[in-house]
Parts: structure tokens; sequence; C-alpha cells
């Protein structure tokens, strides 16, 4: 089989090379023979593959360089996002190529990265970096996680991760959900129309859904006004998830406590813009979720997995649902 | 016995109540009416307790309303402090009373912000800030704590509680204090002598050492700059402990990758002082230690195991020893 790996042009950091796909087929016990692998980083490497290329490991901004160029032997394009909301409409897609996301890559660093922003909350480091911000000393006083409520939109890995982390240090998880089934992790799951009967009872929001036409601006003005005025939220899901004017607003006004946003409409976030004004608001440049020592390592071994179940006749546990995108 | 209870003068958040006394005396197994309690909080208050008081519970800025006066039964002196540098010399102690801190009651608390504090730091959220100040996006990335070297200076209540997240993160612990036993949480333990040699393999620097004579200014700039340059600092101890200015230059310089600080010299930081401005450091107003909806109950359970230990003539486990200053 001939598998195309194709690096994003002009990146250093996250880049796949023929060392790291041996040591993936040497993790999952296969033959580094077993099938010819290209890595290419210009258009021209990525255009030399695709007349031949059954596989294709990349990512969302590089795969569109395939758009409308043919590629008739591919089986199976496995793009290193999660969020695939950016490919949409999915016509590029080549009749019976199964699309894969990158779901699971992301569970250790994005657990770590929820678990720091509940601590941050908790600890309103958002207002004391305000407070630095204006050079003003005021003691500003936090409290533990135990016992304290969250609500989490989205129970896919980054969620389920956030939960997890959430859980152990005794906090009550509520989990929102398309479909409500129980978590481990949480006290409780309900079915998105329940959320606004949870948002009034809510410390912490956590928004960790990808981004549909079901959840495009979810939290709009008016839920978040259900929230109490004493709650803090995190987006690490989309920032087409919330109404980012209204959340502005609010944290402007106090009317919420802090926000650790690592997701924002649009990205970047222009020069000027208000976002990088706005009191009791921690900025993360969306990359809460990745981390360069692991994450190309991981890519691979969840993209083998694949393989072997799509070589197997079994189902992809990464296959990219293009009616409901994700 | 007349146990008194002093809250400091024009505190709304840290405060005993009578309620409060009662839940934690339920919570002993105690009988409510063993002791004759009194609570004050205006300086004739605490002159009016004096002549009779044999236990006084109070804060390190309130006891100094007892300095020069007489207190002829006291015994027992519980500072809801950890860290009573700023009570030394320690000739207003009445011949014979013993002096106890508040040694424990911060664990919870402290080892939440700890954990946060490192998550930050391995998130490089104090780069981000900095960039956020200067409304500039800068995607920056992040790794995970599992298998990084953490030194911890300082293996008290505050120190251990950041050893025991740290340990569970799969952080490498290596412990530094002045009796160099084995800790539970550390591959090592080392004594103070040890420091120069570790601190090149430092990647997470964090002070939780009290203030004394062995310790004042122990990270001066010679052994900052001992530090490799994408390590960081965590101080939760004393800003006497570090050299401040030194380590302002270095963050400035981009010579370290960030810091968090809870404790500075001067407290409060005056206005226009040059940390306000300093790159890649958050500032956080001395208040990690303490949550309000927990510290005094917690306090007070830690008062009722010592007063027990007195009446029973065990050793008590909070006495402070005034000669090592901890």
């Amino acid at each position: 089989m001939h598998i195309h790996l194709q690096n994003p042009a002009g990146e250093t950091l996250f880049t796949f090379d023929r060392a790291m796909w041996d040591a993936a087929v040497a993790r999952a016990g296969g033959n580094p023979d077993e099938h010819r692998v290209t890595i290419g980083t210009t258009p021209e490497d990525f255009e030399a593959a695709m007349p031949t290329m059954e596989a294709v490991i990349t990512d969302t901004g590089t795969i569109r360089g395939m758009f409308g160029r043919p590629a008739p032997a591919l089986k199976l394009v496995f793009i290193t996002s999660a969020g695939l909301d950016r490919l949409a409409p999915w016509d590029w897609l080549p009749p019976g190529a199964v699309l894969m996301n990158n779901r699971g890559t992301h569970a250790g660093k994005i657990g770590e990265f929820g678990l720091m922003a509940l601590l941050m909350l908790a600890n309103r480091i958002p207002r004391m970096v305000t407070n630095q911000r204006a050079g003003v000393w005021r003691e500003i006083w936090g409290n533990v996680l135990t016992g304290r409520p969250v609500t989490i939109v989205g129970l896919g890995t980054l969620g389920s991760a956030v939960a997890g982390h959430a859980a152990r240090f005794g906090m009550t998880v509520t989990g929102i959900r398309a479909n409500p089934a129980p978590h481990p992790d949480c006290v409780r799951v309900l079915g998105i129309e329940a959320l606004d009967s949870v948002l009034p009872a809510t410390e912490f929001l956590v928004l960790a859904a990808p981004l549909t036409d079901a959840t495009r601006n979810l939290m709009d003005r008016r839920r978040l006004n259900l929230l109490p005025t004493h709650a803090c939220v995190l987006n690490i899901g989309r920032g087409g998830l919330i109404d980012q004017d209204a959340i502005c607003d609010m944290l402007d006004a106090g009317r919420l406590s802090g926000a650790v946003l690592d997701v924002f409409t649009p990205e970047p976030i222009p020069e000027g813009h208000r976002l990088w004004t706005t009191r009791n608001l921690i900025i993360s440049p969306h990359t809460s979720a990745d981390d360069p020592n692991t994450y190309n390592p991981r890519s691979l071994d969840i993209f083998l997995e694949n393989l072997s179940a799509w070589q197997n006749g079994r189902p992809l546990p990464n296959r990219f649902d293009t009616a409901r995108g994700y």
C-alpha cells in the first residue's frame, strides 16, 4: 500500500519523518517494509504522490492542496485534527474514500490544559492578571475544586479528558451531549435541550463540543445570561460555540468571574480586537490540545490502529461522519 | 480554660465565630462547655481578654497588639500562619508559653495552586499572557508534565502538597531540605548544600521553604544562572528566598521560560514597581495557600489537636521552634 505523509509547508514543530513512522510501526508490532511510505513537504511532493497514494495523512490546511485534483487510488484520508468543520462541505472527498479525524490524540494534553484552566478559574487567575496589567495589588482569594459544579458540553476526547480530572478533584460533573448516555466521570449526562435548566447552577462551564449546525452559537447571549454571576467559562471547542461579543461584554462588566478561551472567531485574533483588552480573560492561541513532543507519534499510533481495522474489515474507530459533522 | 480568639480588625473573609468553634469542637468529639471561649475583634476586646486568657488564637498582624503587655495566664499561642518570620525576634513571647504555627492548614489549597502553577508553566501561560498584554497572536506550544524534572526546595506542608500532585502527574521530583530524609513523592531528597548540583537539570523550580537565616536569598543571581534557559520558577515560600531583581532581569531577557510568583519583597508590591511589567511572569498577591471557605475551620481543627496533645502531655505537632525558625 502506498501511504503518503504530507507535512504542512513551513512547519517545523509538528512534522512527520521516517524515523517517527518506523517507531510507530514498531510500537504496533508491524513490519516496516509492508507499505511504501513517502513523506512530502512541498506542493510538488504532494502532487507527485497523488496518482498512486492509497492513504494520505495530513492536516486540515494541507489537504486543501488536493481539492479538485485526482487521487484515483485514494482509500483512506487521515486528518491530524479532531474538528474538521473547516473542511465542509465534503464534495472534495474522493468517492469511496474513508475520512478519519485524529480523535484521541489530544486526550493527555487537553486533559492537563483543562484541569489547569479549571484551577486557574477557581484561583481567579484571570482577575489577578487583569490587576497585574493595571499594576494594582489587590488580594484575590480562590477556593479548592472539591464539591463545585462543572458542566461540560461535549464528551468526546476533549470533554472526557477534562471530566476525568474534574471528577478526580472532587467536582460534581454534569455532562451535556447529543446522545445523553451515562459517562463514568459525570454524575449525570443530559441532552443539549436540557442546557438551559443546568446553567443557573453551573459554576464552571466547559465548552468542548465540535462546531456543527446544532452547536453553532450554542452559548448565545441569552444562555450566557442564565449563568450565575460567579460563574466562569472555559472554551476548548471552537470559537463559534459562543457569542464572543456577549462574553466580552459580560467579562468587562464583571457579570462573570472569569474566562479562559483557547478558540476564537476569527483566528488569529486581529490586532486591535476588543478581546485583547477584555478584563478577567486569559487568551490561549488555540494551542491547548497539542503537545509537539507527543502529537505526531500519537497520531501515527491512531492511524495504524485504523489501518489495521480497515485491513481486517472491522469498523474504523476514527471514521468521521460527514453527515453529523464529527 | 479560657481560650480567646482574636479576629483581625477590619477583616471580613477570614473570621472566627462561635458557630465555627462549636462545629470544630463537635468534629473533634469534644464538649462545647469544657472551655470558656471569648471572641474579639477590636483592640479593646483583645485587651480585656489578656489578664485571664490561657490560650490565644490569632494572626501574625494581630498578635503584635499583645507585645509588651502582660498576659500572665497565657500558656498556648496559636498563630494562624505557617511562616512566622515576621514575628522574630521572639522576646515578646511570655516565658513558658508555647508558640504554635498553622502548619497543615494550607495543604489542600496550596497543593491545587502548586499543581495549577506547574501546569501553567508547562503550558507557557506566562508567555501567552505577555503576548495578550501586547495584543499579539503568536502560537505557543506547551507540553504535558509526565517525565519532567521538578526540584522542590522545602518539603513542609506546602512543598509536600506540591510534590504529591507532581508525582501523581508523572513528574520526576527532587526534594531539597535541611534534613534530607526520604519522602514518598520524591525520587531523591538532598540537603541544601546539593542545590547547585541539581539546578542545571531542573526544568521546574519550586520554592516552598520558610524564610530563615539559612534560606534568605537562597536563589541569588549566581544560583538562578545555574538553571537551564527553558527552566521556570514557582515561589510560594517567601519573597526573600530569591534575588527578585535577578529573576526580573532574567525573565525580561528571555533567560528563563516563565515564572509564577505569589510572594514578593516588599508586599504589597508598590505602584510603578518593575515587577508589574516584567515579561513572562504571573503575579499572585500572596493568596495561594488560603481558601476562605475552609481556612479557619481547618485552623480550629489543628488547634484542637494540639490542645488535646497538650492536655495529655504529648508533643505538640505544631510547636514552632524559634531557634530554627519553623
